[in-house]
């Protein structure tokens, strides 16, 4: 991802805590970080975040997904012996529809990324609007996208560990590598 | 404490989280805790609290402090061969006053509340406005008061269990006990 679309996304993440009155300071700002899981989708596939703290015992990060920006199906595993990485999802402000192993919800409210769609494949839709919360627990699928106005949810963790995220999408990288604009 | 006092302390702690934008359940507004640890005098030691999630890996609070109220000094020891629980708290409106082990800062911004204070006995000042954060590590005593204005805090922390806690006042019941009003 180039340089100029991570400011870019950062500045309008930014605008979305503001609006839903979510102080960070400057330097979260400067550091949000913006995955776009090398697709080159940001909009329809992609993630922006702020990790608050992440210790060897818990993590507490603050999501935020553009309107209808989906985070790609995946999975926590086990870590050195430790179940899978458990989460809960808290909704602080508009609207994300998130999917989980389960009976597929007959109308899902999301719309599945086209150029993707056979990399989703678990459809029990829990809705969350603010103030709602779900916890996921370890081993399960799982993948979200905001309603129309967009979303900011509060994720509270154990620890956290990224970089061992396994998507059902094979050309996913999670880690995000970015490249300088040219001059 | 009266259930009438406790509904009264649930109603200003919804109130203030109102104010501050942050949106709870009816549910979790009725089951606000308030917690006077036995003392009789919430408004100047008492605190206010949601626990939005409590797992055997992770925690995560919303504390609500009345202007210039005080939750008292205390310790979370080691349980069970685990370090003692490790807290971050992360200021979300209002100010609050964190005080810690460590060098004593001369001049604190809290007033120690009267009727107790030889029961306060860490001054290291860690002051907290929005969106500014702290970690306190496992086993170090620490107590906290909210700014003129009061002060809304998340805590983030590993596996919660309040009832081992250790408070430096003899006098403290950590749980509450809740009377019902006479008819």
């Amino acid at each position: 991802m180039l340089r100029s679309e991570v400011k870019q996304a950062q500045q309008r993440a930014a605008a979305m805590f503001a609006e839903a009155g979510i102080t960070i300071t400057a330097e979260e700002q400067a550091g949000i970080e913006v995955a776009g899981f090398g697709l080159d989708r940001l909009e329809t596939e992609g993630l922006e975040l702020i990790t608050y703290v992440n210790t060897d015992r818990y993590c507490a990060k603050e999501l935020v997904l553009f309107p209808r920006q989906t985070c790609p199906e995946h999975i926590h595993p086990p870590i050195a012996g430790e179940p899978g990485k458990m989460e809960t999802f808290r909704c602080r402000w508009g609207k994300v529809f998130l999917y989980v192993e389960g009976a597929p919800t007959e109308q899902i409210a999301a719309v599945v990324p086209a150029a993707s769609s056979a990399y989703y494949t678990v459809f029990h839709e829990v809705s969350l609007s603010p103030g709602e919360q779900y916890t996921i627990a370890p081993g399960t699928k799982h993948w979200f996208q905001a309603g129309d106005e967009g979303s900011i949810v509060s994720e509270f963790s154990s620890t956290s560990r990224d970089e061992f995220d396994i998507f059902t999408d094979p050309n996913i990288e999670r880690m995000p590598v970015i490249t300088e604009d040219e001059a």
